[in-house]
């Protein structure tokens, strides 16, 4: 038996870093770690007088990286003995996106230079800042009609929440940030950045995942031409010369070797490999086995759906409506698919707190509940709109609607009418990638929620009408950073090896039962209508039905 | 000063018979009794196996009235004597409707034939009672093609709560009652046999009202001819010959005088004029003062909306979604115009009893809580539909709709929602009845809820646009019967100037505020969209604004 080798995955996420060492030949976590970001509330610098403000501070990263690992290093094997570091062979990074920050010319922050502390446009740009909103419109408005190509790649719209975006934003309100800046990078390209001691923002190489799916890069022409940017703001088109980066990386290629400075500070091995970095969703993707014909989602607050595509299979339209389809993002050697769901949890949590909690009913109560009703047999029907629409209809400024309510609705056919309308809202997601050509036929879950809860996972599953998995590992993220951590030191040689190696499924599969999914066929026809009139899909539309329609369900369902 | 003078007004309710003395110079209420009634449950014999099924005992009537007298007259004057009974010189009468009950050749109620004793069918069929769903449909689909006319003055619909579904009804289930009944009559014309001692049917004057608004009574071509019940059925068309009435009489008409058997049970004087009775909702109108340009809302569990239009003034076009348009209905002379909606405390009840009051908030406390709250700030709007929809729609299967819900949305924004709802659909049916040229130049509301909620009466105001006023009397059915019984002994020459004796208003007056009602134009706006979209009243009803503008309202409406 040979000794064992580990890969480190490092997971930086919104509040907090957390460290995974996996045994890359048995797929055994042996230490984990998490450390939280210490400035800030929960490690965000926010703004009392703009709420849309969200930055972070680059040294939190590097503190907390120190942290975790240390604490991930502290675990025992089963002969006692601590997990010696030297048997670290490789690391892989991912980290939340677009979350861009200023740096000077040897990739320090800017936020660590003193002339600019306490300046929060030079600090990190976290993904949930969403000061750049007039930005992101003047980008989707330009690039429609001059880059309908790189558009096309992240859906037809550019969000508030992407990389020019906050820079055109920087240029108008800080307009000496921008300028002392050498250049822009991502979160995660930083993170390999300090971990392999590049301190030329020009060689550095940047992750695929992020740049494309936020940062405009298209896998034919890079990333906007000067023209593009000039027309924005001449200002814009006049900084990016000779700063932004030409080409960009999947991971699982090494951004280089773990630096002296670092390995001295993690307790590892100088030189070890690090990986290119990509964006944690993704990243959690891999950690839970995406592959062609299996859709991952990883359900949480909100939710992301990520799914591949052979690059050398029929050729893939565009999908209108998607958060992104670029090349290698996911995995390499495949067309990389991304949707999500603005709000899941967000919306159980928000009627359960509001409506639910005070008189004594949790989340347990209302689901031991609702689990003895029949699909159907509430009359109610309700749209996922809580927070907007990311996918397919990409459009923030949408609400929730609930139909059918009588004298006779009780509070847990109201909770299991959302838990439903987060599956119907899935499925038209579901339903588009397939239209597309992408098979779908089956889906891996991720998250909490999906753990803790056995009749959301059957609501799925009936409406999807297909077989659900869960992932085997609850921190998939930084599983899937290790993944490509062992692949970017040569410990497997593709990522779906590596995969095989190191992740897999709970043994338990939900499979869908047909009677509920009939049913459940009916209410996603009515969905559907409810979604395409108030989503603007038809502007005619005829819903003088629907309420006729979900009588005539529940009186069938009641039998 | 002359002595004073009493008119007595009877008011048979759904469960229980008020009887109250006013002075037919003052108006002053000078005593008042209560009686419930004492079969059943609340008074409505019920059927386990039949939710549909609600009838009432004829003989509880009987006993209530002698009860509620009584207790009227237990009442002591200023100087501490007892009211006397003999100064009461009229008597009137409101009952529900319609409520009608299987008579034998002498008046009899054939419930107290010892042969039916126990059969359900044999008793008074509750205006509640919905077991002729199915053959209020068949009337209705064969009126609106053979009376067309006698259907419009029923709003286009009959219900399965009328007359002649249940005598059909009656037919199918238990033929030998029918067979057995020397005719059918309602209710309140009941009281008035057995007030005035009429022992025949056919001599027994019918009040306009309730034939009129339930009956398929028409001001000009009287009951449907008998072809037309051949047609629904053979056995009715039979049935019929020599049976049931040719004219019926508006309220304040003598419909005889108190009899002998029953002066003496009540204390009252034999021969005192008895008022011709009229249907509950529309003697509570004429209480609270309705004349032309003044319409009367009656607010409870659900609402009835009350007006009058003179029949000399403009012709009256058919005004298509109301519950009747009927000559004399209300005041003499005059059309009587009657519109509803299926819930509305009915609604804030269901929501606080389910949604709030488990976590401690009551009405109080959620009317508290928006109150300060600003018109569209919630980014909310409703359908009050949870118990159907009875005008303009005429649809009892139309469910509730709530709309704009995001992940801040708290339970107080949601009840004011409900409050806008119901003021929305009022002014649905507002508009209707204006736009039949009928004027409404102010409402007056009567009803528990709108004298405990000043929130929502200042809500009624803006979103109506009209002044509004409050009835004095809490109990404007009864005062109403009394103002008949005033009229019908002479007291009064019009039943106007007995309105104006006996009736009159709160003296504070709810004015719009001009502010408030430009956005609830607004939103009035959005809600007609729903209403018309959902509503059936367009097939292609263009919905997919409704979100965002009601975010920009919102907007606004935080400043």
């Amino acid at each position: 038996m040979s000794a064992p080798r580990y890969s480190l995955g490092l997971d930086f996420g919104t509040t907090s870093a957390r460290a995974l060492l996996v045994d890359v030949d048995t797929g055994l976590e042996v230490g984990a770690g998490v450390a939280p970001f210490a400035h800030g509330e929960a490690g965000i610098i926010a703004d009392d007088r703009n709420p849309h403000l969200a930055r972070q501070l680059p040294v939190d990263w590097q503190s907390a990286t120190e942290t975790a690992v240390a604490a991930a290093l502290e675990a025992t094997d089963e002969s006692g003995a601590r997990v010696d570091g030297r048997k670290v062979v490789g690391i892989g990074i991912d980290a939340t996106a677009s979350t861009p920050l200023p740096v000077d010319t040897r990739c320090r922050a800017l936020a660590d230079n003193p002339a600019f502390r306490e300046r929060p446009d030079a600090m990190a740009w976290l993904w949930k800042d969403h000061t750049a909103h007039a930005e992101a419109e003047e980008i989707t408005e330009l690039a429609s009609r001059e880059l309908p190509e790189h558009l096309a790649r992240c859906g037809g719209s550019y969000s508030s929440e992407w990389f020019f975006a906050k820079l055109l934003r920087c240029l108008r309100v800080a307009p000496d940030v921008l300028d002392a800046a050498a250049d822009w990078v991502e979160c995660g390209d930083w993170i390999t950045a300090f971990l392999t001691g590049n301190e030329d923002p020009r060689s550095l190489p940047r992750g695929v995942c992020a740049a494309g799916h936020k940062g405009f890069y298209h896998d034919r022409h890079g990333l906007p031409p000067r023209s593009f940017l000039e027309q924005l703001d001449p200002r814009l088109g006049a900084w990016c010369e000779g700063r932004l980066f030409e080409r960009a990386v999947p991971a699982g290629h090494a951004a280089g070797v773990l630096c002296e400075e670092w390995a001295r500070r993690l307790g590892l091995r100088v030189g070890t490999p690090v990986s290119v970095a990509a964006i944690d969703a993704h990243v959690g993707a891999v950690g839970a086995g995406v592959r062609p014909g299996r859709l991952v989602k990883i359900v949480g607050t909100s939710a992301c759906d990520m799914t591949v595509h052979p690059l050398d299979a029929t050729p893939l339209g565009e999908i209108d409506g998607l958060s992104g389809v670029v090349q290698g993002s996911i995995l390499p050697g495949h067309w990389g698919i991304e949707a999500g769901q603005s709000a899941v949890g967000d919306i159980f949590g928000w009627f359960v707190r509001q409506f639910a909690k005070p008189a004594g009913l949790d989340h347990d109560e209302l689901t031991r509940r609702c689990a003895a009703r029949r699909p159907g047999e509430s009359g109610l029907l309700a749209l996922d709109w809580n927070n907007g629409n990311r996918s397919i209809l990409q459009d923030p400024l949408l609400t929730g609607c609930l139909v059918g309510q009588t004298l006779r609705t009780t509070p847990d056919e109201v909770y299991r009418a959302l838990l439903e309308s987060t599956a119907f809202g899935a499925r038209i997601i579901l339903e588009r990638i397939e239209a597309s050509g992408v098979a779908v036929d089956e889906v891996v879950l991720c998250g909490g929620i999906a753990r803790k809860n056995p009749l959301l996972l059957d609501i799925y599953a009936d409406v999807w009408k297909r077989p659900l998995k869960l992932s085997r590992s609850p921190q998939t993220c930084a599983l899937g950073a290790a993944v490509f951590g062992a692949v970017a030191c040569g410990a497997h040689d593709s990522v779906r090896a590596a995969q095989d190696a190191m992740s897999g499924m709970e043994e338990t599969e939900c499979r869908p039962d047909a009677h509920r999914a009939r049913v459940y066929d009916e209410l996603f026809g009515l969905y559907r209508k409810l979604h395409d009139a108030f989503g603007g899909v038809r502007q005619e539309a005829d819903v003088s039905g629907v309420m006729k329609a979900l009588l005539e369900v529940q009186g069938r369902a009641r039998g």
